[in-house]
């Protein structure tokens, strides 16, 4: 059996599937495949592939009658596909389809783990989002991740795909450098600091935010491959768990491990374009269908720093 | 100004274009295009065009920089849909990307009016549904409708075109023969007694479905072409009013309204694909927000008897 990671190269990809390849799952190959080439891995198990997976037939090369699940990360963050609406529709949606139909074509049933994220949600929201909430976002990526949801569910009730389909909280910390995420700063204010370096904030110290660390949603995919398609009911979209905190209180606990010339690192520079996306975003979900189904929420915040300082010798 | 109608040869499209032609509406040529040759209308101003839209490059024949107001009505209905689910993905979602594509490109800012239905929900759903209920389709008519009204609300977002989503309950009395959408009886069932012929329903007599009659809805589609976009708010789709009715309030209504032989011309015949379908609908829905930006609900349904009688001079 065949695993596929696409976006294999991005962060979320590499440390799934390092999870993988530490996991009791019984596979054969893992294929990591990527626009930008995926760092070899050192498991014979594992192939990296460099491929534009949204050319026309590329899928085709990808996914065969061996691939058993795939792990669909590849996208084109918030907003860099708020900049690049035609990249956006293209790879968000478009892609997640040919991917839907060549495992219909080729390997019907095949498990499809898809990453959306809470960017579907916007307008007018409940105090406490649940998993019923309407979606009406108010962004590019949140209306192709919230289109591709549909096309997920669509091909699991059809029995063309197997669907599995997280709405990712923002990842905070994310080691490495920026990206085109609206929400690239979440890490950014955290992160930089802690590494000697200046961060700015786009938004206001008040912004409530959801958050997800990296261990956390690694193992939140890991399960949701995992789980018996029944634990999803008749709907294969769950919120994944989260906790709401605001910048400030984001700050304070960088204050807390890392001092306090950590925090004064912090400066505030308002963008527009930024704020617009991510105060779009809900800061309050219902975390209680996610959990009944197994799924894993972390604990305050100051946790997420000290897990990305252990993570990085810090 | 050119104003467009797609499904022109349809049943709403032809009721439309004479609505239109009536209105005190300012426009020099409407255009009926439908992939079946849509009858000709005795009016200067009208034309028809006979063309397959979903094939390469025909969207960009139809819309020019004189294109002020499009309405998407063509669709694959339901049954149809989910039985030919390539097809129904092609015409229900990709045509009206193609369509909200050549706004952006020819006549950026284009009015765009959207078909969609109460299809669009499914599963468990409150007592009564609102325009902030999430939507979890459970037919691929269903999910493509969905997905359009992303795009459509995307696409004005941007401003790439001017766009409002009209989620439209069941219609009922179509005149006509039987089509290929699963609610095809709820006219069936009342159309064809009336006419002294036999009508089978193939769900419970408890069923209850969420109507409009066919002189409201085109009142309707012509108002949310006239409203100012401001009065959508921030999010383009409402659901038209409707009225709910139970399978057998509309017979007692028929008995009423036409006598107890035309009642006993209903037979039932359970058909589960059907009923699948047609039962994962809502049958209550709020219709405040409708009623405040204008829209009009229907009276009791022994009117849309008597409407449907007196249009076809029963």
């Amino acid at each position: 059996m065949q695993i596929i990671i696409t976006g294999g190269a991005g962060f979320l990809g590499r440390r799934l599937a390092q999870a993988l390849l530490n996991s009791s799952l019984s596979f054969d190959t893992l294929e990591l495949v990527d626009i930008v080439p995926p760092a070899p891995v050192d498991d014979v198990r594992v192939t990296c592939r460099q491929a534009d997976l949204s050319e026309e037939g590329a899928v085709n090369d990808l996914i065969t009658a061996d691939t058993g699940l795939i792990f669909h990360l590849a996208a084109v963050v918030s907003s860099h596909a708020e900049k690049d609406f035609d990249l956006g529709w293209k790879v968000n949606l478009d892609l997640t389809r040919q991917l839907l139909e060549a495992c219909r074509h080729r390997s019907p049933g095949c498990r499809f783990v898809f990453a959306s994220s809470l960017a579907v949600y916007g307008g007018r929201l409940p105090e406490v989002v649940t998993d019923t909430t309407a979606v009406m976002p108010r962004s590019s990526y949140g209306s192709q991740k919230a289109a591709g949801e549909l096309l997920v569910n669509d091909y699991s009730r059809k029995g063309f795909a197997d669907g599995r389909v997280l709405r990712l909280p923002t990842v905070c910390v994310r080691p490495g450098r920026p990206n085109q995420a609206a929400s690239s700063f979440v890490s950014g204010i955290i992160r930089e600091p802690i590494q000697g370096e200046p961060a700015v904030c786009p938004v206001s110290p008040d912004l409530l935010l959801w958050l997800s660390s990296p261990d956390t949603i690694v193992e939140n995919i890991l399960k949701a491959a995992t789980l018996d398609a029944a634990a999803f009911g008749d709907w294969r979209t769950v919120n994944l768990p989260g906790i709401g905190v605001t910048v400030a209180q984001m700050l304070d606990s960088l204050e807390r491990v890392a001092g306090r010339e950590a925090r004064e690192r912090v400066t505030f520079r308002y963008d527009a374009a930024i704020d617009a996306i991510v105060s779009s975003w809900p800061g309050a979900l219902d975390n209680r269908r996610a959990l009944e189904m197994g799924f894993r929420v972390d604990g305050p915040f100051d946790g997420f720093i000290t897990q990305f300082m252990s993570q990085n010798q810090l």
